[in-house]
Parts: C-alpha cells; sequence; structure tokens
C-alpha cells in the first residue's frame, strides 16, 4: 500500500493518558484511538497487526484439528443461570435487558453457550473428541480498564473449547493445545514461557499461562536456572529445605521483649539485632467467616490463592482490626502463635525449620524471643508463601529466577464441571450416559499485540516482529520528485508485492527526517532507502530496525538482497 | 477437509419455527443454530460460507481503495446524543448501563462514531477522500426477530463511510461504490438489482438499494421492461398518464346515493356496478397532529413514505377514528373531499385524470356520484401512490414489472448531516473551514448468505453458487473400506487441495443414499462418485447439483475434467 492512502494519524507527543509503552506507542503511532475507557477502533494499522495474528492462530488451531464456528456475544441469562455462573461472576458480567425485558450478558466468555450446542448435538462417543474454537470480540467490564489493549473491556479473543469421552484424551488434547499454543507465540516472534497456572474463576483440574517476557507486565512468574519447570507466582511451589542437624540450634526458653508501638517485621527485627528470617509473622485470616491464623517466615510472603486452594474456602480475606483485638486480645502487629487455642493455625513449610524464633506476644507493645514448635500447636505445615528469587526448584537442583510478563494465553483442563450443570452428556461403547469432559483454551488477540509491542520497543518507536508487522518492509523514497527516484521506488514496491511481501510505499511528499521518524515509530522491520545519490552510486540503503547501521547493496542485486534480509 | 471431522448436524425433519426456506435449510443442512429470538451460532459450515463473502467484499472494498478498520460495538451515549440519534432512534436501539451506570447502546450503525474520528483526526482538504469500512457484529433489537439470518439481532454487517471535500467528489464516490457492490454481489453469484431508494432513517439526499430478487423476499421493487429504470416500491415513481381529448367524459352533477354500512372500495363500487377505479379513495391522516386529507383512485394504494416526504412531517399516522368523525362529520367509510374546507387535500396525480367519480359523503350510509374536480378544492396532485404492474416506466415507453426481493445492500449519499452535527470540519484549499460532506455504504453479510439460499435451492436443499459455497467440491466415497476406492478419493481429494479448489472428502462409514442426501441438503455445487464399479470400468461420476443427470470422466482425466466443470 501507499502512505499517502492510509489512515496513519502519528502525533508528536506521548499521549499523558497513557501509562506503558504498548499503550502510549499504539496511540502515537496511529494504531488505535481510544472511544470510551477501554475501549478502541483499530486504525488501518493496528488492524493489520490484529489480522496477522488472527492468521497465524487459525492456521495453527485448524492444523490441530480445531474447527471454527462463531458464537453470539449477547447471551441470554438462561445459559449462565444454568452453570450458576449467572450469580457466581461479579460485575466484569456486563448484564441488560432486551425491549422485552429478557435477561442477557455480553460474553465475556463462552463455556456456557458452546456447552449448550454440545449439549444438544452430540449423541455419543463417537462424535468425540471434537474441537471447536472462535475468534470474537468479547466484553469483560473491567472496574478500572488500563494499558489500552492490554487491560480493555471490548477485546478480541480467540476462545476454543474441547469435549472428550475420556480422561486420558482429554489429556492428549491439552498436550496438543500446548504444543499449538507455542507455535502460535514462536511464529508471533515472541519471547515467552509456558507456566503452570492456578485455575481461578474458570475452574477445572489444571492450567498452563502463556506469558510473554516483559518487565512491564504484571505477572510474576519463576522458572528454574537449570530445568524447565515455570509456574506464575501464585502457582509456583516452594520445597521444605532439609536441615543438617549440624544446622539445628539447641531450643532456649520463650522470653517477652518490651517492644513498644513496634508492629512490622524490620521494627522488631532491628530492635532486637537480627534478621528477619529470625521472626515468624502470625496473619489473622477470615476464611468464610471463620478466624484462622496463618505462620509466615518473616522475610517470605503468604501467598493467598495457595491458602484459599488449602483451605477450600470461597472468600478469604485479611481480618478487619475489631477481629484481630478480639481473638489475639491485643491489637494488629502483636499477634503470634502462643495461646491461640481457639483457631486453626496453617503454617508455612519454612516455619518448620525455624528454631528460637520471635513472634508476636498477643498483648499490646509485647513480643516473645526463643519461640520454638513445641510452645503451640498447628493444624500442619504447607507450602504456603510465594517464591522468592534464589529457592530451591521443586523438580532438579537447580534454583529459581522471577521474571516479569504478560499473560497472552491460558488452557485450562476443565473436567466435568460445565458438562455436569448443563447436562452435556454422551453415550459411552457400553451404552452409559457420563457428562463430557472438557477443556479450554484462550489467547487475548489484542493484548498478544501488546505483549509483542512491550517486548519489542525502543525510544524511537515501536519494533514489529516480521511475522506479525503491518508491512514487513517500508520502502522510504526520499524525494519523490525526481523521476528516477519516483521510478526505482514503484519498480522495487512492485516487485516486493508480487513476491508476497507486505510493503509499504512512502509517496509522502514530506522531508526524509519525518519519513525516518514515523518509519521508526510505526516499527516496520526493514526499511529501503531510494534517494537520487544512491541511485547515481549504483547503491541502495537498506536497514533493519533493530540495527543502527544501514547495508548497502548494488541496485542490481536489490531485490534478492531485501528479500534475504526480510527472511522471504 | 474431511466430513467425519467436521461438525454438519443435519436434521431428518425440517424445523417448525423456520418460515422460509433459507432459515429452514441453515437449520436443516447444520450451518447455524438459534441460541436466542434473532440470535445465532454459525456452524462450520455458516461460518465458512460468511468468511467467503466477506472475502469477496473486503477484496472489493480495498480495490476501490477504502481502508479497513474495526470500531467497537459497544458506544457510549455521548456520541450518539452528539448526532441527535440517542433520542429519536427508536427501542431498535439497545441501550444499556456499565457496571459505573453510564450509557452506552449496541451499535447498530457507526455513522457517529466514524464521524468522531474523523473529527478528530481529519484537518484538511488535503487529507480528503477518505473511505473507511468495517466487518463488524452489529445489534439491532428488533420487535418480531424472524427468517434466521434474514432479520436476526446480532448480525454481520459491513459498513463504509466516506467522507470528501465537493459534493462533485462525494458523487464520483458513490459511483464508485455503486460500481463496487455491483462487482461484489455479481461474485457472489447472485441475480440481483440496484434500485433507487428511500434514504429513511439514515438520511441523505438520495440512495439505492441493492436487492437480490426472490419470491420469498420482503422488499417490492418496480423496473422498466425496457430500460435499466429500476426503484424499490416506496420509492418508484409514477407517471401520470396524459388523457387525449376524446377520452375526457362531459362531466355530470353529484348526486346523493344511499349505501347503507357500505364502508369498502369493493362494497361501494359492486352496489353501483363499477369497477374500483371510478371511486376516489380518501384517507385522513394525521401529520406531526395535524388532520390532513388524502385522495387515491380506488384501485390504487397510498404510498406513506411519498406522503411523509411531500409534507416534510416527522410523525404521519392514520387518523383514529374520533378524529375521522370530528373532521368528516361521519364515521369512518364516508369520507370524501367535498366540504373538507378545514384541512389540506393532497391529490394524487392519478385523480386528476378522472371524471364523474365516486366519493364519500361525509355522511352516514352515504357516497356521493358524478363528483368533480371542480367541486372541491386540492392543495395540490403529487405522485402519492405506489406503482403497479403495467404502469408506465417514468423514464421510457416501457411499462413497470414487479419483483419481490431481499434487501442485501444499501449505498447513501449523507451529505453534511452527521457532520454538521459532529463538528467534523476540514479547512479548504482557501483555508475557510466546511463541514465534510459524507456517503455511507453498507452490505449484510449473513442476509447475504440467506438471500443465497433463498434465490438457490430445491426440495432436496441448497445450491450454493461456487464463489460462496463452503466447498465447492464433494468427494462422496461409496464404501471407502474398499482399498480401491480410498486410495482413489484420497488422491483426487489431495489434488484438488493443491490446486486451490476448497474440497470436501465425505470419508463417513455410511451410505451411499446418506452421502448423496447430505451433499445434496449442504448444497455442494459439484460432487464427485467414487465406488468400486466406477474405478473397475475406469470412469469417475461428477454431479453438478444443478444438473438431474451425472456426467463420466476417464479416470486419467479426472482432475482436469474436475476442475472444469468447478470453473478454476
Amino acid at each position: 500500500m501507499r502512505y499517502s492512502q492510509i489512515l496513519i494519524p502519528t502525533l508528536r507527543e506521548t499521549p499523558s493518558e497513557a501509562e506503558v509503552a504498548s499503550h502510549q506507542l499504539m496511540l502515537k503511532a496511529g494504531y488505535i484511538r481510544k472511544v470510551a475507557a477501554g475501549i478502541y477502533t483499530y486504525l488501518p494499522l493496528g488492524l493489520m497487526v490484529i489480522k496477522n495474528i488472527e492468521k497465524i492462530i487459525r492456521e495453527e488451531m485448524k492444523r490441530a484439528g480445531a474447527q471454527e464456528v462463531l458464537m453470539p456475544m449477547v447471551v441470554p441469562s438462561e445459559l449462565w443461570k444454568k452453570s450458576g455462573r449467572w450469580d457466581f461472576y461479579g460485575r466484569e458480567l456486563l448484564r441488560l435487558k432486551d425491549r422485552h425485558k429478557r435477561d442477557f450478558c455480553l460474553g465475556p466468555t463462552h463455556e456456557e453457550v458452546i456447552t449448550s450446542l454440545i449439549q444438544s448435538e452430540i449423541r455419543s462417543y463417537r462424535d468425540l473428541p471434537i474441537n471447536i474454537f472462535q475468534v470474537q470480540t468479547k466484553f469483560r467490564d473491567e472496574i478500572r480498564p488500563r494499558f489500552g489493549l492490554m487491560r480493555g473491556r471490548e477485546f478480541i479473543m480467540k476462545d476454543a473449547y474441547s469435549f472428550h469421552s475420556t480422561e486420558e484424551d482429554a489429556q492428549r488434547e491439552y498436550g496438543n493445545m500446548l504444543e499449538t499454543y507455542k507455535r502460535i507465540f514462536e511464529r508471533c516472534g515472541l519471547k515467552f514461557r509456558a507456566v503452570e497456572a492456578d485455575t481461578g474463576a474458570i475452574g477445572g483440574s489444571s492450567s498452563h499461562e502463556f506469558v510473554v517476557l516483559a518487565e512491564s507486565g504484571e505477572d510474576s512468574i519463576a522458572s528454574c536456572n537449570k530445568c524447565d519447570y515455570a509456574a506464575n507466582i501464585e502457582k509456583a511451589v516452594t520445597k521444605s529445605r532439609r536441615y543438617l542437624p549440624e544446622e539445628i540450634e539447641t531450643e532456649n526458653v520463650v522470653e517477652k521483649v518490651y517492644t513498644p508501638g513496634m508492629r512490622t517485621v524490620e521494627e522488631v527485627t532491628s530492635f532486637m539485632s537480627v534478621g528477619p528470617e529470625k521472626l515468624v509473622k502470625t496473619l489473622i485470616y477470615k476464611a468464610d467467616g471463620n478466624a484462622i491464623a496463618v505462620l509466615v517466615r518473616g522475610d517470605h510472603e503468604l501467598n493467598e490463592v495457595k491458602l484459599k486452594n488449602l483451605t477450600g474456602c470461597k472468600n478469604l480475606d485479611l481480618a478487619d482490626r475489631k477481629t484481630v483485638e478480639r481473638v489475639t486480645g491485643a491489637p494488629s502487629g502483636f499477634a503470634g502463635p502462643i495461646g491461640l487455642e481457639e483457631m486453626d493455625i496453617y503454617a508455612d513449610n519454612a516455619v518448620q525449620g525455624m528454631r528460637n524464633f520471635i513472634t508476636g506476644g498477643n498483648e499490646i507493645d509485647a513480643h516473645l524471643k526463643n519461640v520454638n514448635l513445641g510452645d503451640f500447636n498447628v493444624k500442619g505445615f504447607y507450602d504456603l508463601r510465594s517464591v522468592v528469587t534464589g529457592d530451591d526448584c521443586p523438580n532438579c537442583h537447580g534454583s529459581i529466577e522471577l521474571h516479569r510478563g504478560i499473560e497472552v494465553g491460558h488452557i485450562f483442563k476443565l473436567g466435568t464441571k460445565y458438562s455436569e450443570a448443563m447436562g452435556a452428556v454422551f453415550l459411552d461403547a457400553q451404552g452409559v450416559e457420563k457428562p463430557v469432559i472438557m477443556g479450554c483454551y484462550g489467547i487475548g488477540v489484542g493484548r498478544t499485540a501488546a505483549a509483542a509491542i512491550e517486548q519489542n520497543n525502543d525510544s524511537n518507536g515501536i519494533i514489529w516482529p516480521s511475522s506479525i508487522a503491518p508491512f514487513q518492509v517500508i520502502i522510504t523514497s526520499i524525494n519523490p520528485k525526481d523521476e528516477d527516484v519516483r521510478k526505482m521506488s514503484e519498480s522495487i514496491y512492485r516487485s516486493l508485492i508480487d513476491k508476497g511481501v507486505k510493503a509499504l510505499l512512502d509517496d509522502r511528499d514530506e522531508r526524509p527526517g519525518v519519513k525516518f521518524k514515523d518509519s521508526e515509530l510505526i516499527g516496520i522491520p526493514l526499511r529501503v532507502t531510494i534517494g537520487s545519490r544512491g541511485i547515481r552510486d549504483g547503491k541502495i540503503e537498506i536497514k533493519h530496525r533493530l540495527e543502527s547501521k544501514p547495508v548497502f547493496i548494488e541496485t542490481s542485486n536489490v531485490l534478492s538482497g531485501i528479500l534475504d534480509v526480510a527472511g522471504n
């Protein structure tokens, strides 16, 4: 296409409303425009990137044997009531009424619609397995939409749902999708990790997240420096370290210490001139209304997802001040395990290896030192903390590294949660009726585009991976009024198009500086510069967006030279 | 693809909920499934047809110089308030509130969103013209959604909007789109007419509808049997016939006739033993609250759209009984023009040629005969009736034919209606600020698929035009367990795929009768039948869906034979 014939409204200033690079650059480079909070119009360049990603996804999903359908965006409440999520799903589900006052929602995910279809259309194990996907606009009424396409309200998603007659077959398809997702994100040119993840509100027995590595990402993931273990921070397992006999201290006797106004780990341990690893934090929580205590080493963080999964409660909140005073007898900051007979005490594994530690005294301005495990009762020791850098890998002798990233895909083993609720059954080979076993598999298309920018940008703009770039090559005509320049530009442009290369011809009547700046801002991977001097010297300048210096190619070899560098 | 690996849930019975062929066949042949009234899931075959139509539309729109974007489905009320349509647009606009109680709607059309974008991004006449399109899911809360994809609530539409600095340029682009639409529907393999149409709620100065000819269509269109004049029934112009002097009767004197309980044209004219063309109907309407009278010949139908456009009123309704009694002094059925001094009387052109006609007497159980134009005053004579078969063509000496059809596209010259309301202005070459001049251009994608079926089906099922068929060729293996049959089927299937033909291999373990029936029901244009006998005889059977008899091709020439017939 020709630059003069595409709407690319680049901005001089970085929009102040945008906090992260992808949001800033998509606005500045004319890829998207905001219509309302979390709701955008995709301008021509933005839509080209989306379509490129969608094409890769479709090809790989079809190669993996999945079939494409399109379900509606406006979904009747009956389906969500059947699955139980009409009441359970929070306010991110945008509910609405039609002119006849019937209840509908804008689908944020489509387990209900697809399970209802399968319930009607599938009868026998012979009809299984089946994997059905769609690429669709979804809506999630985020309370604080932000970061542009990263956390929008209206967004494009690929969602797939598979149905099986046996656990083994569901597991096989899970593996198939895991490999398919790897191929998709590899083809998108992204550095990513597939990590074990918690299943959250979707449910099911296990799941993997696909996380694009980027410092600006909202997610933390843990991975081993030796083996391929990787999990998100909510899921990453900590290993309880074994202590050698010579490391074990002699147990001393509990001693009360006056700690006026000292409520934090930092305050108490500094005062006692020890490290935070010598203190046990006692956190009071309410699990479905019941107070519980949780013990974690002073330098560790409790992982609430692990605690929630362990207790099996539906609602988990830190206890309010009043509850803390009532159950510990002291204000917040002085809680300790000794004397908390009334409630369950859950301790993190790391606490098991501690001797002569510090705890709160359950009394204002008092802590205890030389506390030992024999001084109180716990329900048990569990993996309750978040991993930290340097932790032992749970699978090998390597150690854990932490990375920031952006979740772009998520796959789940759903089991029979939805099929049982919605009556999606099949007859097995013996004629016995059974609920179908499900998996579901999502990719955020717009978020993948945003993540690609977060991972690939510099102070001049975007640096697209070639496979998802709106154009692979930009031909910058310096002084297009020069007939030779115009002819050469047109000729190279035509030849590239004929070879199937997505080429953009910058035919605008603008200064070279403006053209160079725009080409870097919009992030086209390869720039071919055609000017009078180059033509006179018989050399054409080619510059990769990632390189600081251009290369020069003989005019006679220019086409093959570009194709070489473009990797076509 | 392989039949065994696609979800094609064909039904044995025609679903009773479906009234028209396209709705029945899309359900029966497994193309769509209903999720709620007017809301459907597109199953794999249905989505393939949609994608084929979208591809043709995209190619032709881009060839015509339009750029693709994607606007949101959820649109903030502010934009619709600016254009004035938030209050004006009826209940088909589905309004909703987000979690912060802000008003939004589901976009049924996107003039507001695009005009707001242009208002922000376009400054100068140098940025114009521009034509921007999208292919998007829209929502229109129809009071009675029906006929499947023909009049759904959630539907896929291509909508385009063009912006210009001069009237001439807007007119040029209108012509460009008219030609583009013709190419699109030709490539879709449809028999259609581009007809002049009323602009309706979208507004603007002129418009054309694209109507696919089909008996089951909801629209009536008029076309000339000699020239290329064509218009929809709301717009088609009637020509006032000139009367020769010898045709003009001598005027008699008005006479009252006792017509007890006779209120209809049929009752009165039978009683007087004359044809309906001897009576003038007097219809009482309320135009923005004011009573008006309209005179139409007894055998003609008033066209309310013409009356509304003539009077320029916003709301036009037939007067209620009370109003009729008040203004005529008699119950409904006895109104006549004589004595209606208080109100404007609009007469249809055909009334001007009448002599000694019958009217109501404005008195219960009374009509008048031998009424003539001198007996009352009219505001004027206008084109107010709908055309009928045999009317004179307004452009030539031909005569009008009426056809039924389905509106699949509509193009409008919008003028400055939206740009003025929303402040979308540009600076012209003299630096003067002017509102941009707009056009808009829509195609119902799902409706085009439905219209294709309405035009192309028989008692056995759908007969797709090859260009939009989900598959161009189906290879039906008779007894796929026979190794020769399996090998030959696979070999032809592979060769067709390699040649870029969309081929479906019916590899199911089903009886030949079932396979033949399904292939006709789902409407694949060409069937290649591979059986043991054919292989033994060295001949392959090829049958076009439209032909009743197959042809036989030598096994050695089978590929080129299929490609010949498939038109590839």
